[in-house]
């Protein structure tokens, strides 16, 4: 990924060790790095949205366990400490399926090693994590690709119009991201695409973060409301759907930022193909009916009453400013994920090829969900 | 309706015979009034959304045809003068019926009069105008309510939750409103309601408007992402949606603000009853698919990348801010309204009663529809 024209990821470990990440609340006013130096560091940046998207959250929590270690008091019992200061992070966020996937591999280790062996383990677990993050999202980019280019092949050099919501991008993972590496890879390819991004309310990772990544990456780009996709999607000025996932059952259905099952019903209603993109480690395949099983974060309510944006002075300074919407008196509720039913689903672009959205499909493609099946 | 406690109209003319409205554009931040005194007056007040809303924008209309029949410079002929400046009127937003509706009533005056003949009648009609919207809305009011207390019926006393989008309450008329009007009328009788409050971005007239007027009027509501309705009706938090719309054909398709059709589809999908509120005046005989036929405003691509809000500075004082949420390169696009086929709604309410949304009932209903079937 390329922000002012240099490659970055997300998260990594400086020449000294150092835990660094971009600090997501600040964009696109502002491309601030921040440090994490402590647990608390680390859950805090999960619980406040400074990293976020699924395959982010995992990574981050895959440093963290690295970072607590590191930090190890001593005069405590190891074991102990571990699982005390790994349940925070898992309390940071319930959706994201990668949360608890990283704090499993790491658990492997720290249950089994002494703090002494298992430090330079978890360094290298973390790293591993980061990797494979970024090894699967490059590989649904080239999976997805295949999709955009059937569609540009009946388009006479029309772009394809590409539908996303939220941020699924580089800065939802590691590098590449889910929904965006299949745009990014065609884009690189020559395919002409173009991206309607879904502003995303209420914490707007569309307006802030899908519109700045393509536009750092110069991909054709139009912000609409949350509202406008039906409208466009009717009028067929959109010719697919590619989102990410927080969590995924075995059967397909997709926990996803809130907001993604009402264009899934608005694709399925207009004949559009609507896929949705993850890594493996998204999916949760202990579960099987999403609606009744996903658990859905409530975020503070505040979320829906403020929104963040930026604006010039008289001194042409640029001001960050949270401004309210509606009366003094009005509360709001903040549910922060819906799920979209596997049947409004064309299909899952994962690092393995592409699986049709049900068990049978699935199973084919991750035979190690077998266990799974009573 | 009440602001602070006092009566008030949306729109009137003052004993000095001046035209006042509230500037719609200022709210919740700031309760203004504004006194229009030319055509063009009216015109940005039209366009800009000081005022908006099917209902409100008609009677606006009305009024400043009267407006400008009292501007008259005698030099010109009165029937090109007319003519000229109320095409100026019907220019300032395409979607709304009202609009028509509103010069169509009073073109028959000024083209059968002369300027001293009519300037009265004109008059007289801008006030019938007026009270006719009210009138029906009141209607709205008392046939919705029905609808709300059957639901409350088979409650147990836990309050009916209703899902409204955008803004069709007072605000959007003269007084009372059209999707809230039941809202009121159920609530001022004891029935026990709640309202889930869209946001309604890009202009917030959900969070900013619909969230202010029953804010004032101490009706239990919640504010809402537009994204939330989708996993709200799934989880069968929302008994009914009630809309306004504002243009809605002889077979029932509805005009409404952009993201009504998703909400339509959702509850389509949870059999949850969808219905829209209209007073007759919106209606448009003459179209019969609205997907095809209806002209979709789309307004500045501005008012996706900016949001206005107020905040408190160090002083304590409110400030009112316009923000930009997404980088400098990224465009927005902002088509205004959608449709939702009449296949996803349940009924639609009017000041003559509740009918299924098809030709059939609605010509049995406003049987002078008939002139239009070929």
């Amino acid at each position: 990924m390329r922000i002012h024209n240099k490659q970055y990821t997300t998260i990594w470990l400086t020449a000294d060790d150092e835990l660094q990440i971009i600090d997501q609340t600040k964009l696109p006013a502002e491309f601030k790095i921040v440090t994490l130096k402590t647990n608390e560091d680390v859950c805090t940046a999960i619980s406040s949205m400074q990293v976020r998207g699924a395959g982010l959250i995992g990574v981050t929590a895959g440093y963290g366990v690295y970072l607590l270690a590191k930090n190890f008091p001593g005069q405590k019992d190891w074991q102990e400490y571990m699982q005390e200061e790994c349940d925070k992070l898992l309390k940071t966020r319930p959706t994201a399926k990668n949360l608890s996937y990283a704090l499993e591999r790491q658990a492997k280790i720290w249950k089994n090693f002494s703090f002494n062996d298992a430090l330079p383990k978890l360094r290298t677990e973390a790293l591993n994590l980061a990797n494979e993050d970024i090894d699967f999202c490059k590989r649904i980019g080239e999976h997805g690709k295949k999709l955009i280019e059937e569609i540009a092949q009946k388009k006479n050099g029309q772009p394809v119009n590409i539908l996303t919501h939220c941020n699924a991008g580089w800065l939802a993972f590691t590098d590449y991201g889910s929904a965006l590496s299949p745009v990014y890879t065609a884009f690189n390819a020559g395919i002409p695409v173009h991206v309607y991004v879904d502003e995303t309310r209420p914490r707007n990772q569309g307006a802030s973060l899908t519109a700045f990544e393509l536009s750092e990456h110069n991909v054709p780009h139009t912000l609409i409301a949350d509202n406008a996709g039906g409208h466009l999607m009717q009028h067929k000025m959109v010719d697919m759907v590619i989102v990410g996932a927080d969590r995924v059952t075995r059967n397909g259905d997709a926990a996803n930022k809130i907001g993604t099952y009402l264009k899934a019903l608005a694709a399925h209603a207009d004949n559009i193909p609507f896929y949705v993109a993850l890594p493996s480690s998204t999916f949760d395949f202990s579960l099987y009916d999403g609606v009744k099983e996903i658990e859905i974060e409530e975020r503070n309510a505040r979320e829906t009453e403020y929104i963040t944006g930026y604006y010039y002075d008289e001194k042409g300074q640029k001001q960050v400013q949270e401004v309210r919407i509606c009366p003094e008196k009005t509360k709001g509720l903040n549910f922060a994920f819906d799920v979209t039913p596997h049947t409004l689903i064309t299909g899952l672009i994962t690092e393995r090829g592409i699986a049709e959205a049900n068990e049978k499909a699935i199973l084919t493609l991750y035979p190690e969900a077998k266990q799974y099946i009573q």
